[in-house]
C-alpha cells in the first residue's frame, strides 16, 4: 500500500550494466564511450579546483559556461540565446527533462511522446501528475507520422517531446519534419521539449535540425542538451536547458529546488573547452563515422542485420535470423550465453510493437572492445 | 495562464548572492565556506579522472563510496546500513529531498514541516502534489513543540520532515526530542525525512541525534546528508539518502529518472577521503568552535545580539536594537547601505511570526572575511 510507483522498475540501463558485470560480458548496452576524454578538460577541471572554484555555482550556472553555450549555439544554429535569461545549467540532461516537465505540466495534462523514446520521459511526466500519450514512430525507419501525432492532440495536450538524433534508433528530423512540427504547433499553446543530446554526432553530411534554428519552435521550446556525449564523459553530468525567458523562469523555479546547481569545477572546464576547441564538437561526426562504418561492416559478417544509423552512437540490429525471443529475453540470453550486452527496445515503448526483433548496440567504444564483441556475435 | 508555480520566486540564496555581487558586499548570506578544501580530496579527484572514472557511476552510487558511507555511519551512529540496499548517492542533499518526497507523497497527502525550515521543502512537496502543513518551532529557541506537532497529524499525514542541526537556527534535537518523535510516529504509517547535512558541525560536546541511531525511527526514515558542508565544498554537490530497503527501492525509482547519477570522480574522491581521514569529520566541531566563539565575541561589540549556536555554521542575530524593518527589508538595507549580506528568516516560514527581528549570518569564513564584516557591522 505504500508504493506510489508500482509500475516502475529499475532502468534497463542499470539492469543490463549489472548483468554485464556479473557475467563479464562486453557491455555495448548502456550508452557510454570508453575513449579518453580530451586532456584539456581534465587540466581545466583540476585548475578550477585549485583556483578554489569549489563552492555553489550560481543557480543558473557559471557565467562563463552560459556564455560558452550561447557562443556555441550561435555558431552551430545561428541563434544566440541570452546567457542570463535563456540558459540554465543542470546536473545532466535528465535533470533538465524532469525540471522542464515539472515546470509546466499540471495534473491531468497530456504530454505526447513518440515511441520508442528514452525511458525517463514517461516516469517524469507521471511524477508531475501528467498523462503520457504514446504515438508510435515507424517501427523500422523511426520516422514520425505527423498525421498520427496531430490526431493525438487534444485540448489537454500541454507538451510534445521530441528527440533528434533519436535514441535508440539514430533517426534524425529533416526539414520536412520541422515544417510539419511547426505547422502542428502553430496556434496552439503546446510546449515543445526537444531532447538534443546527440546534436553533434551526425553522419554523412546531415544537418542537425535543432529547434533553436527556428523562431516559431524556439519561442515555445525547452531545448535540452548535455556534454556527456560530446566530450566522452557521461559521468560528468553537466547538461543545460535553453528556453525563452518566461519558460526559463519557470524552469528555474524547479531546478533551484531540485539540484540547485551542479559540480562547479566541471562547469569551468566545459566553458574553457567549448571556447578553446570548437573543432572538437564540430568534428565529432567525423570522429565517429569511421567507427560506425567499421562496426557495420563487422556486423554484416554476423547473422545480425544492422539498420541505418543517421546519427548518435547506437546501432540497431535486427536479430530475427538468430532468435524468435522477444527483445528483453533475447538481450538477457545474449548476455548470459554469448557475453555481449545489448539493450532491448521494449522499455522505450508504452506498448512495444508485436514481433519487433530489434536490439541496440553502443559503438562508442574502442576497436578492441568492438572486436571482442564481434568475435562473440560471430558465433551466433 | 501558463505559470504553474505562480507563488514561487527565486530562492533567497540566489537573490542575496546576486545582490552581494552587485554591491561588493561581504557575503555572509548563502551558506558556503571559504576555507581551502582538504588537499587529499583534490588529489583523489584528479587521480580518478586520470584513471578514467569519467563515465556514468552506477545509479545507486560508486560501490566504494557507498561502502565508505556505511563505514562512517556505523562509526558515528552505531548502525551499519547495507551499501547495496539502503544507500543511494545523489546530486546533493537537495536532490535527495526532492526524490524522497516524490517517492512517497501522493497528490493530497500532507507533509508536516517545522518552521522555519529550509526553503526547498515546501516547493518539493507541492511539486509532488502534496500539501505542506506548517508547524512553528519556538520563535526564539527553535525547539519543537511536540504537542503542537501531534495536533497537526491527520489521517492524510504522509511524512514529517525534521532537520537537526537546524538551518537557519543551529538548534539540535536532544534525547527527549527523539523520545517524543518516536512516540508520535509509533503505530502510524508516517514517513520521516530527516535532513542531517550539518551532522558533523556540533559544539560544546553535544551529540548529533541522527535518526539512524534509533531502530524505530530508521525503519521509516529517509535520512539525507551530503559532503558539501563536511568537506568545505558546497559546489561539489554529492549527497546521499539512507533508507530501509523498501524505501530505498522507491527512492531510487525517482532518482534514476531525475539525475540518474552524479559526477563520478567526486564520488571516488569522497570514498577515499572518508576512509583515509576520519579525523576530518570527527574533528569538524573542534575546527568550527573557535570560529563560532570568536565571531560571537565580535558581534557582542556591535548592536546585533547573537543567539546561541548549538550546531551548524550559522549565527542568528537579533537586530531589534538597530532597526524596526522586517527581516527581508533589513537584510536588503544591510547589504545596500552597510555592505554585509545576511539572510532574512522570513523565506523559511509559511507565515513568518509577527515582529520577529532575526537575520542569519554564515560564519564558515576565514578571519579576514569575518573581520571585514564586523568592521562594517560595528558602524550600525
Ligand atoms: C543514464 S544510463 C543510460 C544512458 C543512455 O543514454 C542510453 O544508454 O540510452
Ligand atoms: C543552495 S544555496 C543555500 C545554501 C544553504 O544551504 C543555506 O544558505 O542555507
Amino acid at each position: 500500500p505504500r508504493t506510489k510507483l508500482p509500475r516502475v522498475g529499475t532502468t534497463i540501463f542499470a539492469v543490463m550494466s549489472q548483468l554485464a558485470a556479473e557475467h563479464g560480458a562486453v557491455n555495448l548496452g548502456q550508452g557510454f564511450p570508453d575513449f579518453d576524454i580530451p586532456p584539456r578538460l581534465v587540466d581545466a577541471l583540476a585548475r578550477a579546483m585549485l583556483d578554489g572554484l569549489n563552492q555553489y555555482a550560481p543557480m543558473t550556472g557559471l557565467p562563463s559556461l552560459r556564455k560558452a553555450i550561447a557562443d556555441k549555439t550561435e555558431r552551430c544554429y545561428g541563434y544566440r540565446p541570452d546567457p542570463d535569461a535563456e540558459i540554465t545549467v543542470t546536473s545532466g540532461a535528465s535533470e533538465a527533462i524532469l525540471d522542464a516537465i515539472h515546470a509546466v505540466v499540471r495534473p491531468g495534462d497530456e504530454v505526447i511522446v513518440l515511441d520508442p523514446c528514452y525511458d525517463c520521459y514517461e516516469p517524469a511526466i507521471e511524477l508531475a501528475g501528467g498523462v503520457p500519450v504514446h504515438v508510435p514512430l515507424d517501427p523500422r525507419t523511426f520516422a514520425p507520422d505527423w498525421d498520427l501525432i496531430r490526431r493525438a492532440v487534444t485540448p489537454k495536450t500541454r507538451m510534445l517531446m521530441t528527440n533528434t538524433p533519436h535514441n535508440p534508433s539514430g533517426a534524425m528530423f529533416d526539414a520536412d519534419d520541422i515544417r510539419q512540427l511547426t505547422g502542428l504547433l502553430r496556434g496552439t499553446d503546446i510546449f515543445l521539449l526537444s531532447d538534443e543530446v546527440y546534436e553533434h554526432i551526425v553522419y554523412d553530411g546531415r544537418r542537425h535540425e535543432s529547434a533553436l534554428r527556428y523562431p516559431e519552435l524556439r519561442e515555445r521550446a525547452f531545448v535540452v542538451s548535455s556534454f556527456g556525449k560530446t566530450y566522452h564523459c557521461t559521468g560528468w553530468k553537466v547538461g543545460y536547458c535553453v528556453a525563452p525567458p518566461a519558460l526559463s523562469a519557470e524552469f528555474r523555479k524547479v531546478h533551484q529546488y531540485n539540484t540547485f546547481c551542479t559540480f562547479t569545477p566541471a562547469q569551468a572546464a566545459f566553458a574553457e573547452m567549448i571556447e578553446a576547441e570548437p573543432e572538437h564538437y564540430e568534428q565529432l561526426g567525423e570522429f565517429y563515422q569511421p567507427r560506425r562504418d567499421r562496426f557495420r561492416e563487422q556486423l554484416l559478417t554476423t547473422k545480425l542485420k544492422p539498420l541505418p544509423v543517421p546519427g548518435g552512437y547506437f546501432q540497431l540490429v535486427d536479430y530475427s535470423d538468430v532468435s524468435d525471443l522477444d527483445a528483453a529475453a533475447f538481450c538477457r540470453w545474449l548476455t548470459v550465453e554469448h557475453g555481449v550486452v545489448a539493450i532491448p527496445l521494449s522499455p522505450f515503448y508504452g506498448t512495444p510493437p508485436q514481433g519487433q526483433r530489434l536490439a541496440r548496440l553502443c559503438f562508442a567504444k574502442n576497436e578492441a572492445t568492438l572486436d571482442a564483441a564481434i568475435e562473440r556475435l560471430a558465433r551466433l
